[in-house]
């Protein structure tokens, strides 16, 4: 459960808050759905109406919600205060203790869980949350791998969550399942030590080329098929310049790089992560998988809430166009 | 009656929608009053508690209802979604079978209708509505034109109403008993197929040099006394340059430009409809009443909803400043 | 109480208004609260629901309201349009009979007021509400000096208060007790006709540099230990850069200059004043304190409502950054 | 202007308030109109963008206002929070130095006021806040009275607004023109004196016929030609029993009872009087008329804001009905 | 799409509508599957992007939409005002032209529509809104029956979408399908003309003894297995007795009746049908079946929207209560 | 922190939770200050913007929070759905490992807490929370007691925190210090056991004079010089009858009884406590405190949050009156 002040509020002003059920991979799970792809979401979920409601929210979408595991236990919820202009955005994590993070591996049966799925994608959020869900998760790539499956992996390194070094040793050991690798212009520094050169995230400053190397470093540290870099360079937690680089088959491919003024910026990480995704089902060859992810994650931007409500159609409109928004009527 | 998701809101995920009885012709009518001017609105509306509220909607800003014809009928519904950055904004039209679509010729008395006017105003929207009300229009302006009223046409075309090749033939018809040609950055094109040289609105490339040309032959065509034509180049759908050109008496005039960060961009057409009309009704010298139409319609889009709610002060403010938007206290 | 339309609606539109209970002063005792030192509060306010409700909008931030008057009378309004891009914002005062504006100086026990104090501050808006109010001004000032307190003016001209003849009559006998005076770029020649050169400030333009002569002119004139201005160039009612200078010990400091995104700039400068109070309270050196309080009120421009709702340690991080806004989880 | 926290919001908690622009001619006048009676409203606005919103919110109801007056100074406010249950609505008067209360009997024309009038209604509430307006509404009812128009008056006792006293002189002049006089429960009490046996107001028990004989008094003392008393049975905030009784031509008429669930119940008075206005602008009979005006106020009861937003339609189908409210579909 | 003024809001003075895709079969079918019962819902949507949040509102509850046919067209939109009091609730129809008035019987595979289905539930509004639509729904009664499904019908009658000549000719043909029958306490009186005795529904007069006889004239003329009557005894707007009774068998059982303070009505009859599909497939005797849709309905009215968001868990604690609503903590 | 649906909506459609920052304790404390009692909160709140905004929701009223401990740690948040007629409202708790229920008797300095203190104040949710929170609740009540304060607790019974078993045990320990007693009439039952003649409180049936024996037994078993109990008699959960005994000095005092039509009935029982507190500070005989309470707490149900605010005056004109809740003007 996400809640967050109303507009540009601030908690301390805030009586109201939206309240929304998302999360990393339901983001992910949800906007493919919204391209057409049978997505199904596995997590744990109390028994109450919070669970039930959360369960909704998904399977509006058409994600399907069957596998998910109900019993007695809290949901996790997180505080997210929308920043602006030199204000950023606050997130203040409220997750211990929640039915997920309980969870123990043999919660799930994952032949029921994989049945017929030719995809799995899992992010550094999960095995943040606790130790045990570490280890579920690492079982889940075991499995899919027998199975079969292509296995992304968002880093989203979340300090608040757990520090560096253990971040370091719980995603080396999952990465090694990993077939698809998504990290933002920060994540394979802060989690694996990785430099980019003539970069400065928090000023704002990033040079897509000295992305090329870090790509090239995780491919080869845990011999990923495909690395996908996002990167965002801060003008101010209102306007953002958006781009990503691939790195595949030893080649890096650069997107064009978009001027966003931001809606609503969570879950764009997610949004482009779903991007691939459809991408690769697809078959895009990767310069077209790359522009497809970035136009998708640049229109999540323009949209409150952490879900990618887009079409494929639309994502298309914004590739075959200057992205200057000109009204449909 | 527009129908539109609260903020940034996208259809998906809107449980309410802001309502307005509003539309082009409606839109000029408000603002001339808003301007002092004294108006009055012609259309054909339900006779029930929805018809009711759109006359009042109307009423409030003072403009004379009382020649709408009421009868059994549906009111004519539009949504729209305001878009964002890269998101273009969308329009889903539900107007088929609406009173006034279904309107006839002799639904209406024209000698009531103008009974006192000097100006007849209309739009390109509502000949589109069906065969009938373009029947009617045709109508009003031999009528108009028989009264010695001033025409003005907004041409406002719409490829979700109807296709280029009606547009052309209709429109050719009615713009024969029309004065004052009013068309935006892609009309001349779209419906007279007159091309603005070193011009891409899609990518919102702009020379308003141009349009001169365009101007023109609009006016040679139709022997229109004077043609203005709005030039929205976008930037993207929050950031807009607007600014026009006037072509009369063989003389080109060109305005002002104005980067417009977007509060509301619907209904800047017809405000700048507005503001021409006013500024002719009070004998403004042509570069005067372009830039008055201009800096009125900049204004619109900093408004809420449709309706251009700005005084004469108002736009003489923003004609006397850098529209550096200062504070008054 | 402070009236506003919600969002960027216009008065003309609107149906519900924010309500807050705020002020000059008001907004400056609550941001020093926000960041940690106490601050007390001293006005007359009407003996009912309303005035009860400002008591607890202070009270909740930690300000000392015991001091406060309760008599009858009318809490003093101000409504306020927020403006966008080319459209400014819109005040309309209310405040003529007003409980404070009523008051006499012989309503408030000064020992009490001032007891345990080190810092009296007000501003210009005070005195321009009646004559017995500037007189109680004035008697405050002295007191005030007589019991050692440092003491600030923010000069805050406000011309539908009263007219410059006036203005300059009650400022310049008040200024006589100032220590600190705080003024913005318009202020110093509004009220005691000092020019800054290369200066145009309707237009948006402004030479930091010629600020420095009228800092010096009026530390002389009125022998303030420190001037600070406040320097607004506005590009639009949406976006501003924002920047300030101290004169201080014959040596004038400059600031750094943020481009704002602004989301309500109501309370600018007194969040301005604000943090320069902080500042010196902890006896930061000219330049740090300049730096501090433009950084803080730079936060302000971000958040909605008159009070500046950051702490000292959101203030530190954006001195310490780009402003680029980078969410923080 | 009216301003109400949001549903059942108390002012110390609000921080938003409903805004409307009523007041209790302005609610007859508007009732009226809905019932599709020309009206014409006659007031002093203040010359801003509130005196604008005021004059829209009549004229959407097609109240004619060109005869209102517009000059510099403030609109009269008051705050009303709706009660429920136990708990009393309550209002808070901020109407001092408002626009109408210092207006003078010469601001008026009343030649055009009255032009084409056949009714002149004012109520209790209008002399009350100020000597000047009070004189200016003995003019208007010697005109009134001049051109032959009915003249009808709402007692209307405010005791927030004046004392018995001042209220018994200066109505008791006013009573001498007035043809139909309209008082609640408690006013001929409050104003005249005038004690209804076997009633205790303030406890909800009221006994309509010991309301016969204050209705005869009245009428008596001041030769009214009617004298309709409504009888409000408050069995709390929530739930009224309401009714009314008309003296006129020396017979008592007594209407039915209507237990009401209240939804807003603030304009009830005024909805009553606008109701047998009108059917004695239609020449009801005197039972008929009484029935009319309760059942139109009735169902004002049941909608928000001051206003009376129904039809004669709806109001005769409560009459043809039980009041059992079954939907209409 | 049901648009709806927010609270107690009349059409006249809403600027919001509250958005709900809901109708008389959705919402069986959404309170079935809240029930945990699997249901699919058939139709025909528009192919645009409200056409997809309809999917969406009835996919969050877990129904099936997988039939569902898309294609061009508009989405049929009602309006419904809210009464209270003495004000009754309000409807306009703007369902003309709509996709699933224009479907054809060709337009469905039934197949697939009725795979592993065991009942099949409509109402008689499907077949009021177009003819084509009614012999679709002959169609679909003929190939359930085929493929021995249990057919149910909800009379559902509505004045404003056909008369009671059209209606009692296609609802006969229709019923000769239909195992479960469920009336009003006006529907059989409205369509088939069986009286009630002893009854005046719109005075809100209902013996329910009198409903045996109209139970089991209905039963008899159309071979019904069991006759459902739900009992509205309308006290106003606000509060209603709710109870119903059913025949089957020869024998008929009565309800507890339930005094109901109304939260939202609309959806009141379907819910109750839900409750009785529950029980049937529950294989519940009778008097428990009755009991169980009049409880669920009851709840039904306590909620805001036509879905009755319910379990079963909480529809057997009313059962087992009295109904007393104490708070669970 | 509590969050709760706005208006009457349930957990399943929510989309906005209201955020107050309210708990029995807190909730007292407040009505109190608002009786203008000074009152010391005393817990320990995260430090984070959500524990500041908790300690701003209390000082806003005036409540000191100068005690309150700050640090890591989760605020224990409670969701909360409304009820209406026959829908029950519902709790969910999520108040595991929070800041308060973590915290250690050794926390709190309770010379400081207890500072000039003559009442202290606790609820049975408190020691339900956790084991060392118990011990904390016991430590304190032997620290008051030895400073000679009053202690007050009120039962107040939670079955979905603690079972009875367990209730009972710590209960009864914290009792033996315990001198004024407040239980609902449930509680005695619930914890200790005591059953209460000729009463159903889940029927809503009670018999005041069957808790006479109640408080006997309460007052003996634990030497209470004083045992109150609230008396509701649920109709639904929109209307319930409210009133209470009181058993001191060997003598019962019954209270009026007021039907209440329920706008939220959250935070009765501790608007109760409050009333009383004040009542016997301010030494009022046992009739009339008992009065006062019952009268202070009526009112909390008519008001939205859990914060009963009301003042000392508007307690006593209920008292005055029949609580037919005439509006004052």
């Amino acid at each position: 459960m996400k809640l967050s002040p109303v507009g540009y509020g601030r908690f301390l002003q805030s009586r109201q808050f939206n309240v929304e059920y998302s999360g990393a991979e339901a983001n992910v799970a949800v906007s493919l759905s919204n391209f057409g792809i049978p997505t199904r979401f596995v997590s744990v979920l109390p028994d109450n109406e919070l669970g039930d409601a959360a369960i909704n929210a998904l399977r509006q979408f058409g994600v399907d919600t069957s596998v998910v595991v109900r019993r007695e236990g809290r949901l996790g919820v997180y505080f997210a205060e929308k920043g602006a202009s030199q204000r950023p955005s606050k997130v203040i994590y409220d997750r211990g203790g929640s039915s997920i993070s309980t969870s123990q591996e043999s919660d799930f049966d994952w032949d029921e869980v994989f049945n017929g799925a030719s995809w799995f994608h899992f992010t550094g959020i999960t095995p943040a949350l606790s130790d045990s869900l570490a280890l579920t998760c690492l079982e889940a790539c075991k499995m899919a791998k027998t199975k079969g499956l292509t296995i992304s992996c968002d880093i989203n390194y979340r300090s608040k969550l757990w520090n560096k070094e253990k971040a370091c040793k719980v995603m080396s050991q999952l990465c090694e399942y990993v077939d698809v690798c998504i990290a933002n212009e920060a994540d394979a520094y802060d989690v694996f030590g990785i430099i980019a050169p003539k970069t400065d995230v928090e000023k704002g400053i990033i040079d897509p080329c000295g992305y090329v190397d870090v790509a090239k470093q995780l491919a080869e540290r845990f011999g990923f098929q495909s690395v996908y870099i996002t990167l965002r360079e801060s003008v101010s937690a209102s306007d953002n310049y958006w781009s990503a680089i691939l790195h595949e088959g030893n080649v890096t491919y650069f997107s064009r790089k978009y001027p966003i003024h931001i809606v609503d910026r969570i879950g764009g990480g997610d949004s482009f992560a779903a991007g691939l995704i459809y991408a690769c089902l697809n078959h895009y060859d990767p310069q077209n998988a790359l522009d497809f992810a970035v136009a998708a994650s640049c229109l999540k931007h323009t949209i409150e809430g952490d879900f990618n409500l887009v079409s494929v159609e639309e994502v298309k409109n914004l590739l075959n166009s200057n992205g200057t928004g000109r009204i449909q009527r």
